[in-house]
């Protein structure tokens, strides 16, 4: 486990430690999210659907990456503002916009491109900072 | 600080320590993911960013939010796959969709509308379920 992994979760859990109740941690997460959102070519299988998640899930193995969330779309209400027409969502947490470029120039992610960019029709990707 | 908070940060805190250091905590965090991107109807102003940002982080003391993570688009590589033209984002964790119902339906969150969303033009949500 690198140094900086192991600072964020004992300063996560501090903060967690000193919480009182009332407030929930804020930013406690490392500071740059990457989002990206997949639709498949193929959106009623569940073959392509296990293929791409089994691939994403590859990407945890990234030195630089602190933290990943992978997922589909929740049965939450459905509403105009939510968009849930999407196949797979795979978020990924760094320390810095560094961490990211290190990220997306990684053999493994290159080889996740290789192997399941047939699969998908379209993506879009978010990289946010927290502010 | 709730029981079920606690939990996960324990769980967290067993995974890191557990882990090797070749392979990143998966979806060690709590399961839904509530995305909420915003595009303010003055792009411009650092006032109406501030006001929003501020709104935002109240939203964090809602009892069922686990984590939080309030930010403005990072400045990673421009591609045509990156969406970079909203003005603020909110990302909220829940153990369950139970939990980003009672989120939906709270006082804090009706209020954080009441006094922000005559200043956004656009809001596009997702909701993830870990997968």
């Amino acid at each position: 486990m690198s140094t900086s992994r192991r600072t964020f979760l004992a300063a996560a859990a501090t903060v967690a430690t000193a919480s009182t109740g009332a407030s929930a941690p804020v930013n406690t997460y490392p500071k740059l999210v990457h989002h990206v959102f997949f639709w498949l070519k193929d959106p009623a299988s569940r073959e392509d659907l296990a293929k791409l998640l089994a691939g994403l899930r590859t990407l945890a193995n990234i030195e630089t990456v602190r933290a990943a969330h992978f997922g589909v779309p929740a049965s939450t209400e459905k509403r105009d503002v939510v968009d849930n027409s999407y196949s797979a969502s795979e978020i990924l947490f760094f320390d810095d916009t560094a961490g990211q470029k290190a990220y997306q120039d990684h053999p493994i992610h290159k080889q996740f491109v290789a192997d399941c960019s047939h699969l998908w029709q379209r993506v879009v990707v978010y990289d946010v900072i927290a502010a």
